[in-house]
């Protein structure tokens, strides 16, 4: 009778009275996924520009860093976590972008995040929104930045970008209450802020109380040189920094942090608590293992051989096939832009690129431009790929 | 001179042109972490209504589970996920709703979220925000759904509530957009939605074209009868049902679920894409393995005997110390409802409490009463926390 009467709660048998008890077959079927299978199957490469080699991912370690904090979290762990992240990930953050990227903190400043737009989300909502209130951003630039600004009632200011990064001067002739730029490597042009810029950038905070956010999103990748610092390291006061897992590890993991000037640190932990962001305290110990025991550090020495050598590749191919095409953007991160000829038609290369089955990012902001994500390519398709490519852009132009 | 340069760029070695290299020792050291630590020493037994038996989480099942995950999802997995969830969990959750819950929907009305504060929020400011609406909520009521609702920018009428759940007639003359409820087990005074009231709240919703937003947060738990039915199940047009893992596995899973009806599923989806909401797809992946081969079930049937116990041995305990105080909400669920005697001083009461090691929650709305949560006591202390609360009530009277 106790089974039954379980399986009745679990709803595998109904029970109607004097009608005995039956199996509730219409239980079991539920409507078939429709709109569930994405329509990927005609790319065969993606030079998305965002996406890391994920043929890279230490699966292994991942699964002995979650077995070690399944053997050694308290059983207090387990429960509702603390909405600034757990301690012990916060620990390592610290250390560790202090030590990675140069930033001036203490723990406290640190809040775990699901990822750079759940950072921004709580940014805005929590230290700006609902007031007629407005932020600068790059233009071009990532779409994250204005959908989130947005969707906090904030308008957004588009200033332009050229190789020294954003035009402080003409950020200086708005009305921002705050600017988000992505001073080690500006997506889309690939740009890095110049020393001069960076200075201008502070000052310009600095005379108005304003918010510099900060977008470090692939920063750990620099291929010839010492990594750029951070502008947090310049001016911590008034730089709010973003950072994640999703081109070190993989998006997968969802695991971002912020880490904010110690006055907003308050605000921002409430709004995340009232929202229910943050993610899963068993990933944040897993990141905290992996970056205590060196992990991470021996990960990334790996990625950037490897991303390094396809970036090299790439380059020698784009050289050969597409000699007129300036590149840039290439000394950082996971992708570079080229700049085609004026006259070539971008979306008209997109569209040839796409019946190959190649998915290509491309603006025209600034002149016709194409932006090569390199990460994902195995070495043995650069070659063909980009053959490819050279074919669509000479039928486009 | 390679290793030099990688020891470099990850900040180990400062390098000065013409002043040799150096171990950067000031990057290694960071602020002591100083408000961390939470101030919880002093509570020995935490009876917060919330919290499932956390010593039940099924750690090697889970770890298992992500092992599973980690061998098999291909590297498409691990890149940036679908914003409504992975496939496989929205399958496994259809299929798991309309099994224990009776929900009426398809994979497609299925979105995973990071936890119900996080659906709720996302429902608020995808279908209603920011235009001078209102949404009724239940009072007294959980914080959580009057929190989101502030922040999406609604006005929140209170809704009182009996032991037959929210008075509908009373809901019916505000202007309100929208209702939040809990049916299954009303937070915190533990009524049941009577099916009068179900009857009249759809046809409330069906008049105006209205939205219900049922939060199911502890119907898995039922333990004299068959668990009641969901609302979503009468009305699937009308209602946005709410469910997690916090109350079934761990709050530090962080995997939530919401069903919308179909025609709000895309304002929803593409809600959560701008807002970088969603937990790891390892997470859901592991939480679909889990679901499938029925460890869920398996787990959930052990926790409900081992609530039933606790649940027994604490109204055994409450008869016998506290012999004038009437208890309700004891069906469901992870806690129990104690009406003290008129007079009773509750803040007093939980006062007390407090200085003898327990964490209690109460509430005055309806005349002076404690919320007991039982889950995560175990059997050996009740009869002493018991009597420890009752000299409390005492003491305060």
């Amino acid at each position: 009778v106790d089974a039954y009467s379980q399986l009745v709660a679990e709803g595998y048998l109904q029970a109607r009275r004097g009608a005995g008890t039956r199996v509730a077959a219409d239980r079991l079927s539920v409507a078939a996924p429709e709109a569930l299978a994405r329509d990927q199957a005609n790319i065969r490469h993606d030079l998305s520009p965002f996406q890391p080699a994920l043929d890279g991912f230490p699966r292994r370690t991942w699964h002995l860093a979650m077995g070690h904090v399944l053997r050694s979290a308290s059983n207090e762990r387990l429960g509702y976590p603390d909405p600034a992240g757990v301690p012990e990930l916060r620990g390592s953050l610290a250390a560790y972008l202090a030590r990675t990227r140069g930033l001036h903190l203490s723990v406290d400043q640190v809040i775990v995040t699901g990822g750079t737009r759940q950072g921004l989300a709580l940014a805005w909502r929590a230290l700006l929104g609902g007031e007629g209130r407005s932020v600068a951003i790059e233009w071009p630039g990532w779409g994250g930045v204005s959908e989130t600004a947005t969707d906090a009632s904030l308008a957004t200011i588009p200033i332009p970008v050229d190789e020294e990064g954003i035009l402080v001067e003409n950020l200086a002739r708005t009305r921002a209450d705050a600017v988000a730029v992505a001073p080690a490597h500006q997506y889309p042009t690939g740009s890095v802020l110049s020393a001069r810029r960076r200075a201008e950038l502070v000052c310009w905070a600095r005379q108005g109380d304003r918010l510099i956010v900060e977008d470090d999103y692939d920063a750990e990748y620099r291929y010839d040189r010492q990594p750029v610092g951070s502008l947090q390291g310049l001016e911590p006061d008034r730089v709010l920094y973003l950072g994640s897992t999703s081109k070190t590890l993989a998006p997968a993991v969802r695991v971002g942090w912020l880490v904010s000037p110690p006055r907003l640190v308050g605000a921002l932990v409430e709004a995340q608590r009232r929202c229910g962001g943050g993610p899963s305290p068993l990933h944040q110990l897993a990141l905290a293992h992996l970056i205590e025991r060196g992990d991470l550090d021996r990960h990334l020495r790996a990625q950037r051989r490897r991303y390094a050598r396809r970036r090299d590749l790439l380059l020698q191919a784009l050289a050969r096939e597409l000699p007129a095409a300036e590149v840039s953007g290439a000394a950082a991160g996971l992708y570079v832009t080229v700049k085609l000829p004026q006259g070539s038609d971008v979306p008209s290369v997109l569209a040839h690129a796409r019946t190959r089955g190649l998915a290509v990012e491309g603006f025209v902001d600034q002149g016709p431009a194409l932006v090569l994500g390199y990460a994902i390519l195995h070495e043995t398709v650069v070659e063909p790929v980009v053959e490819a490519l050279a074919a669509c852009v000479r039928l486009a132009s």
